[in-house]
């Protein structure tokens, strides 16, 4: 698929069927994460790809409790109502994980290791790229405790779970979202 | 371009020829990066372009303030002698600010907001694939005090300067830096 339809075209799925995903696409999307710009090259990132429905539901869970102490903390009434069953219906979910050891220099300095984090993000875009490339749609998942989600994944201790990446066949056409135009963004300095 | 070609065929460029940036092109890549995902749609990003020989002079200086401190931080002797020239021989840099209060309910939440600066990191990624596609070189570069480089910038105070991406023609065919295959960096909860 060419570049700019992917990068336009993609959205987030929060319907998912229920289609296993072939080996191959899912080898597919794993390879274009690993081409992502690193600090050093030091690919910070890992991937655990999730289709046991157990491990879903404790995801699941635990989205549900952080969600609710999210509503406490914002009073976004709206969030309670957020549907999250496509933890569960997604035929994989891959969590990305990152080493803020394996960050630049910024992880000597005041503001903390973050340039591993930026990495994992530019990772899980080329994911959900090529996903949308191959036909999968994908969404970008955050609403949990990191200490909490390492403890349901068995991470070591070196690794921080940053995103999950829910991916399937779409079960419906996701709603397209608008866009402020980059025009709307940007300021030069000539 | 292919987007697989893209993501595989994009490298780090660290030597710019001074042939300046078509606008056309300039456009197409802050377009690309609005497409990016971010959470509840909240786009928290804002692009500066900068050309000003000055602000890239200060952009340099800044960065030589803060590789002296790394070096000093982190022990890390080769640092010293990292060449930062392409900050003033890029024809353009686009610093990305993020919006903290734009990011999803993590900013309510124990860890702080992150989701905007992955989003952020997001639409840097959607920036460089294009800017490969269109024939221009691009380097990631993070190397600065955020509040130093928002006074060089004089941005406002809810921008975060994320990140500095330098454009230009490549001089020399940048490096390929090799990358560890997917299957070293993944494991399996089935």
């Amino acid at each position: 698929m060419d570049l700019m339809t992917a990068i336009k075209e993609r959205r987030s799925c929060r319907s998912f069927s229920d289609e296993p995903i072939e080996k191959e696409h899912l080898e597919k999307i794993l390879d274009a994460a690993t081409w992502a710009p690193s600090p050093l090259n030091a690919q910070p990132w890992s991937f655990i790809v999730i289709s046991n429905s157990e491990v879903k539901k404790n995801i699941f869970t635990e989205a549900e409790r952080s969600r609710e102490q999210g509503v406490q903390k914002s009073g976004w009434g709206w969030l309670g109502k957020y549907r999250m069953d496509f933890l569960m219906s997604a035929p994989a979910i891959i969590a990305v994980a990152g080493n803020p050891k394996k960050s630049g220099v910024d992880q000597f300095m005041e503001e903390g290791a973050r340039a591993y984090e930026h990495a994992c993000a530019a990772a899980i875009q080329n994911m959900m790229l090529t996903a949308h490339a191959l036909g999968i749609g994908s969404v970008w998942f955050t609403l949990f405790d990191r200490e909490k989600l390492s403890e349901i994944l068995d991470l070591a201790s070196d690794k921080i779970p940053l995103a999950l990446v829910c991916l399937g066949k779409a079960a419906a056409d996701p709603t397209p979202t608008p866009r402020k135009g980059f025009a709307n963004k940007t300021t030069y300095i000539a």
